[in-house]
């Protein structure tokens, strides 16, 4: 039986996790893998705290280099997240011809080329499936079991406190603040939200997965980031007398020599597999040419699931030390035909909209008028109560348009004086 | 750039898939892969018959033995199906030390351990990603991405025809037959289809999949079995109105050192994510201490996704023997802790029930009365029509009953002179 060490950077909340299941599951995985998983070092800023997993006090350090540099560390592990020092740690680890697993997809999204190209350089490998969805395994779809498939889209919900806030939402009939509490509550979101609720975190992982999908590495300023505190329990309501539910999306779509990437809350039909995807869940759909359509679904956070990826990443990386393999992708940009990542104003996309609207005659004429000026037909419209000459909701759903229309128009029509609030537009996706 | 060279035994709807992919993507395989994938020699008994795909007419060949004894092909890969000559071919190249990639199920799940072994003793590997859910994942996933979890259960859909079926049962309103009939039409049926509605396939696919997630070798016959041609549309619409759909499952959960293994229709509620998969779409549940519950979805059968799987394990094999990796379970019953398979009369499950019963005074308490004798209580009743002194459909679900009491309940129930016709018993999984 042959022996791989491992360092761990972080022992913090997954940290621990990885330790106490490394421990618990020591002979299981030497069983399933025929290599012994030890664990060389911890390293933590913090080595006073509880952790519900006792180790012995030798392998504690606060110094993160020296770990790394210890001969005897085989592959190092980064769990303590955000960019400095994750990066340098990192940088340095591959430098010394060591492969690293991480679940940092900030990081990834921010120097992943770089990265990537210090594993390459050293024939080395960076592992980092707990980056996206958690404990479900998209990332070694993407990469091997869908090898041989051109990939044509992927979308999902990608960030499970955004989907929590939403479902509590609907589920509870409150406004996004309560719902936002309730997420802190139970610790889904962090005191100051903003990456998760404002789609940063979710930008992060679209970054991640289109690389591996399409193989073009894309500038987190390129993908349109929209989060979902605009969203109101109205519109969530209105939306599912229309036979929708909100949810938050990251979508990837090729066209051509064109990538399309964005994140935003969104409308899906009922009868779509994504719309009962809810609470802290995440899914992801895979549409590749060979495949069809896949989704993959399971907890996208939490201590347990992200510790069962971080496992299965270095049980990867010390098969490949022990027995000489390798699971890169040789070429991470293989894909030369994307050409540039499609601008804003070119997606086209069905529209909710709602209007709040003085009731009198004529102002649905004016609205629809300027609609189709802009070439946007309606699907669906309902005025939602009757208050002669106040103010009222007015919902629309309409055909496939191009934002940049759609800007114009909403533009047009906020500035029509029976229009007195401005209008809310949600895009719809999957029919 | 290495190279390697597979022969492929089997030209048929599969075969030619595979062959048409792997020569359209031999370019982007290299650089996802760094290697270079040959077709070395396809061989077929039927060499005359039109293919969608050219090939160079000195690489066929009607003499497997030849192909696979050419020092040339590094990988065989077997696509014919069925036991023999099947079994003698995978055995044969694994006895030379050649890997082999198989989609066929039906022989893994007769001869799995025999085959398994002989690769074991020559240190080489058999992969068969496609035998199982088509183009999505599971086996990987399984072996693999959830290399550190106690798996616990798992459960789905994994026969598209008996779902397919079923599904148009219920969207177009009519019975098992008519619903076949339009299944063999579109191709998605056999001619003589039992090992599909049967559930022999399923039974094939959950002894694999048991293998993997637990460890353990399942004999066939040790699976409990039922088909799905006893479901009539009337039971399809009585379950819709309760708040289930009707589905094909095959389903296996860990209970100590007991597994238990089952196929058959089932009951499942519409919140379950499983109700929403409809056609010829496979969904698999994987639940795993670490993981929790997730699922892969995808298109479980036809050329395109049972080619991308062929193809992943192709590249997987081929990294293997270039770059010396190793991704077998070392130990295939690496699980030493399931002892047996539980017995049927053990199973625990919920049961929807109908019988046909005279509508007379006193018969549903009779019904009632032998059920609580058995220990097993009511959730709900209905009785669908009211006609005095005819037969008239009662239905029942009920809560958490073992099996043996159930049938001697129903055994009991039948007898009364009261009931008309043998009840109808359906399981309901999933809450």
């Amino acid at each position: 039986m042959k022996t791989v060490n491992v360092g761990i950077i972080g022992f913090g909340t997954v940290g621990s996790g990885v330790v106490k299941a490394l421990k618990a599951r020591r002979e299981l995985i030497r069983r399933k893998s025929g290599i012994d998983i030890r664990i060389a070092g911890i390293c933590d800023a913090d080595l006073r705290s509880k952790r519900d997993v006792k180790v012995d006090k030798k392998l504690l350090t606060k110094d993160a280099y020296k770990l790394i540099r210890d001969p005897q560390v085989d592959i190092v592990v980064e769990l303590i997240g955000g960019i400095h020092p994750a990066k340098e740690i990192i940088l340095e680890s591959l430098n010394m011809g060591k492969p690293v697993v991480t679940a940092n997809k900030a990081l990834l999204a921010h120097s992943g080329e770089e990265i990537v190209k210090a594993a390459q350089k050293k024939s080395t490998y960076i592992r980092f499936e707990a980056s996206v969805c958690g404990g479900v395994p998209v990332i070694k779809a993407i990469r091997e079991s869908f090898v041989a498939n051109k990939m044509a889209a992927l979308f999902g919900i990608v960030n499970g406190t955004s989907n929590y806030i939403l479902t509590q939402m609907k589920e509870k009939q409150v406004e996004f603040k309560v719902a936002l509490k309730s997420a802190q509550k139970k610790g889904y979101a962090e005191r100051i939200p903003s990456l998760d609720v404002k789609g940063i975190d979710a930008s992060h992982k679209l970054a991640i997965l289109a690389l591996l999908a399409f193989g073009h590495h894309v500038k987190l300023s390129d993908i349109y980031t929209e989060g979902i505190e605009g969203i109101s329990y109205r519109d969530i309501q209105y939306a599912d007398g229309l036979g929708y539910v909100v949810k938050p999306l990251a979508i990837a779509k090729r066209h051509g020599d064109e990538l399309e990437v964005r994140v935003h809350p969104t409308l899906i039909s009922k009868k779509h597999l994504l719309s009962n995807v809810s609470g802290v869940y995440n899914a992801l759909y895979l549409s590749g040419d060979l495949i069809g359509n896949s989704l993959f679904y399971g907890e996208g956070a939490g201590k347990l699931p992200t510790s069962s990826a971080v496992i299965s990443d270095i049980v990867e990386l010390a098969k490949n030390l022990i027995f000489g393999g390798s699971g890169t992708i040789v070429d991470p940009e293989f894909d030369i035909g994307i050409k540039k990542v499609r601008k804003r104003g070119d997606f086209y996309t069905r529209y909710y909209l709602h209007f709040s609207a003085i009731d009198k005659p004529g102002v649905l004429a004016r609205v629809s008028g300027i609609l189709g000026k802009h070439k946007i037909s309606i699907a669906s419209a309902t005025q939602k109560e009757r208050k002669r000459e106040k103010v009222v909701p007015i919902v629309m759903t309409t055909h496939w348009a191009k934002e940049s229309n759609m800007a114009k128009a909403l533009k047009e029509i906020d500035r029509l004086p029976a229009i007195k609030k401005r209008t809310i537009a949600i895009r719809i996706e999957g029919g």
